[in-house]
């Protein structure tokens, strides 16, 4: 089983941004816990980021028929982004949504995602943990 | 570790209730899962059910100091009640919202949370892995 | 055939409560006529009521494979409860939703009806006589 | 009695008009039925039908003095006519609005009823059946 | 003259709920303040408490023609329930509405009250002293 | 100079449509009542009424090059026809609209004319005095 | 007969503001106006500005009683001010409510009148004729 | 095959009315355009114009089974005629709703086509050459 | 202790101003039963009223330092002051907001008070018996 | 005559991403259909695509003295992008909006076009066929 | 060069209102900077303060023709008076809006400035810097 | 002392794009007159543009603990992007919002800004004098 884990804008500040709100973790420590937990699962992942709306599309894009799962934290772009959107739908590779925070208790303009609709479910609110958590329900949902 | 499973309205008819949108789990089989992996990871479970918003305002209320975790599935009331939100908030247990399908790609009046704001995390769209992975969350969320 | 009639809220009120609403029937009263006029076309009716939007909502669950056809007057919970939209959603019964007043010239809030888009259809504004509309229409809607 | 039967655009097409949503009767098989009725109710009836919003306004006025009850089934400009409102204001004759389907199921511009604050009441969603649940509306509240 | 004082959902937790916001004092003291004041003012008072929606409304139903004001601490219902509005109306029993704290100063959701228009008037932000305030208010628009 | 009056839907039921509101002198003693003061003014009037909304687009658009001046009592398609704005502003005639009523006293849906921004003025509330103001209007602005 | 015309802030500066909006007549030459015309009716007319809301708000308070007719042009406070609105309903001097602009073609924060349901009527567009027409409307509404 | 081009309200102004929005040719012009054209590419047009807007409905109806396409200029009852959707749902026959103006570049109320869902494509904003871009339309889209 | 009450726009006019809504009593009157019954509880007060939005926010401003609490009924401004919420927030002298009647039960822009969210407390509805309910809440608020 | 087509974001992804809404055709065999028609009509066209908004800017804005016409497939940039609004307005290059799809038959958020008020014109839901008519549009404006 | 600068309701507090927000500067301190300044810059300079918005309208009134320049501070007015907007207009002196505090990251009611529409620029949320700048804006904006 | 002068999309384009709004400078002109300023003010400025979001998403994270302020003019990306808003807050620099045009004097979708609320102020409208308005904002309001 593969896992394409996508990070969007400003995600490459993690650990030094706002750590009240996102945490103290810094990209590169969750992407060690993610491989690590991955290794356990034997499932392959790889794990990029980008402040690029466009880029993160084209990934979406390219994962058609390379990837089972991607894993998309679009940050900003959840609730900008219709590009995100159409990719999502139009790859037709299951996506999970996940955020650090929890985004219902923060400002109102976070409280709409532009993506839920189109993805498999979401998962927010657990800070790191979200992106295992991700991981499981990716292969158990595989699973079944 | 204890964690509370609460279910609301018309959760008790999951199975033969729109099993497109819901699934073909029953509650019971829900309940048979968790506690399983609740054994397996050695926390104590309770799983209950009600059509009354009261009924689930005072179980919340009784979960102060008695239980860890929360586990809500709301159902309708995620989208009506205020007595729940302020009932999270009064009782000051840890609660994890989840729902079976993912209301995003639902009607409008679905998109809305009332008492997403005063929960530590969201889990949705899985199907009844979504009361799995919330017993993971709870348990690592509450590790760290 | 077999029909179940539920009243919500305040309806246990009927004849006493602001008349020149809803008139000066009292529910037992139009009980009455329901079941005279049911005796006449061979049906087979029950009529309750409560207060407790739960309690509606395990009727209506109950109602699954034993009534042919709810008649819902709903009440105030019409305009606030997604439990009861979900409730009929669930069960499959084909429910009728009825009013003694004409909803639509009276306030703003009364004027959505959260349950309408899950019933067969709507009769309203015709006082105690909705009842009995409500029963010709379920016998008639039945037979084509 | 006496009552007047009114229908909006394009219900002359029914039977061949997305029988999905309005059924496959044709306007003259309803009116052959609600004739039918209304002979065994001894009740005199007229059956128009009209796509000119001013001619469907002419026809209410006509009516005051003449008819005892117009049932209106006004079809499309039942969403945007302020003029069949004020019409059936000013007439003053008791009308009673109809719908083939459930309208609130359907398109949210086919929610709000610009007449239904005027009329008595409502019946809908009950296919042709709601012509002849209007019939006996009109006879059992004129009783009464 | 007698005074019914009705409590809503979450209110029995006062004293240990959100302190900052409620006040510290539990609900019983704030009872056995009412309790003295109401014997100096030689006023009869009943002191209730409820999580039910569907409660509330049996209790202020069966007020009608036994109790001479209700002051009513409707807590969340006071934000989203049509019941609670409609059964006040029905009563025709004097309705004091309060609240503890400033529920302007909070929540937009709480700033409108669907029972506020049915009721005689408003008493909000002095913490317990609301509930004393209220008794005083009712003795003396009594007496005029 | 000459001045066109054209009166909208049901206004050929003034004097009997509810007097309460629209006053009780008919359409035809309102002519009158403008042609007598026309003669004083020197004025040339016609005056016409139709419930027809095309009908009414058609007078406007032949006014053009005929007419120096349209009065226009649109009644209820002030609020709901884009056509007669198009129309007056094709026709190019200044049109001054009138009003019997207090449209703002009334239902919100009075509140808004889609006619109005392409009006010279709006004379409205004074019942029949509201066409012979009208005229005076007419005369002297464009005596200016 | 007795009216008294008002003209709220900025109204002073008229002649010299925006002229493509207002017209070129100062407010003296239109005071002058109106005194002649008054005295051909027969009229008793003051004529005041103020650029304070409070002042209107006395003056209207004032005419309770010395004046038989209000005439306001509230300028800009017709939008803003409930304490206007108030005025005029507690005073209960007959108001007319006039504009020189058509306001309905302007911006969008123009169109609403926050006085006009208080008013008797509304005469808007014609420019200073606004204020002529005023006076003939008083005139005439008193007679009959 | 088989074009039916309708024209809606104040078309029949076109060249007099406007000229810098809607263009200087006069409808007759624009149907010998569309008349010269379809000659070469073998097409039977008709070219219609009303004011009313139920004489429109009726010609969408009665297009059923006789003509292949219909390419509909619906003027202002574009944004405001359910009537002419319903219309076209019901006959089935491939629509093609344009404009002569780009609408998007005008008044608000222009922006919503109330047609637009049920048409088979949009072509607006090229002036005349949109009506002939639309019979290039038809016949390549009814080709494939 | 020191309790200045403030009176807004037309308060000047109670007793006469629409007495089914404001109460018989003027403002003289009421201010007359304040100053009996602060003897009483042993305050000062002083007790004005102003038609000037400037003059009220001058008033709270100078009541820094002197004076423990501000009754204030501020009518209109209500709805529409952000100068007086600024006033109140800078002065920082704790203040409540009064109403004579029911606020909720009128018209909709009354339903909003931009100085609510300042304040301490809210009493309305009580007519001139809110006032005195004021006086007490400060005394026993200032106590507690 | 140069013609510049420009595409936006996951149009690379054509022919395979849900065909049902958006075809079956590549976007290279459009191109190609494209080119193939400019070669009869004797234009220079040109032909890209890019998923970043940027990119699209900067070729609008390149465009500028090079390029006679812009064709326009914004996809999903379409309703959320200003910068490319602008970019047209700035460079000033006449430019044609064209969808494959009828956006007015989906989701909401695909009616608002932010960048049609300054474009030329629109042509919508022809499929592959919409860049064909876009190049006879850009002709045929061109020449008149 | 002669620069009038006004300064609305509440601004005669500063230093002691809410410093967190507004500063510890007192309006006489921040009037002697900007006295200082305009001193260097060769620049008349006059410093008045309002409560009274119609006194605001006033002053800008009689700006016409004798300052070259208003700086304007208009507080809590900026949001609700339409009066200051409509005197910057007819006054048509440039002005300059000013705040001391970052207007957009506080209540949504302060967002909306009525008045920047009809201002040459806005300066706001560096303290008493924003009085400095406009004056340099003003010397500068003038000169070229 | 460093700046960081960021500008967005299309804002390369000035001198020739729409110079009524924009007016007639170029970007480099305009860097130079910024880099001639900061040579007397004794600041170090870079000065940069990009159509590109992500591109300016980047710069921002870069401009940590390297620059004291940053200038930025977002141009659309203002109204649309929360990755900037996101970057700004988490790169924690403080932040001048400077725009060239009086944006609240144009349309609607450029009144709000996403990136205000994070800023440390705004300066807005006075052309090329904004960026140098910012420059002596960042130097004075560092020194304090």
């Amino acid at each position: 089983m593969k896992i394409l884990y996508l990070n969007g804008p400003n995600l490459n500040l993690l650990g030094q941004r706002e750590p009240q709100v996102y945490g103290r973790a810094t990209l590169a420590e969750i992407e060690a816990r993610v491989r690590a937990q991955a290794k356990k699962r034997k499932v392959v992942v790889d794990f990029r980021q980008s402040n690029l709306e466009g880029q993160l599309v084209s990934w979406i894009q390219e994962a058609k028929g390379k990837w089972d799962v991607i894993v998309l934290n679009a940050a900003a772009y959840t609730h900008t982004s219709i590009a995100l959107r159409d990719a999502i739908a139009a790859a037709g590779v299951p996506t999970i949504e996940i955020h650090l925070s929890n985004v219902h208790a923060r400002e109102d303009f976070r409280h709409k995602s532009l993506i839920a609709p189109v993805c498999l479910g979401q998962i927010l609110g657990f800070g790191a943990e979200s992106y295992l958590l991700a991981l499981e329900a990716a292969v158990n949902v595989n699973k079944s």
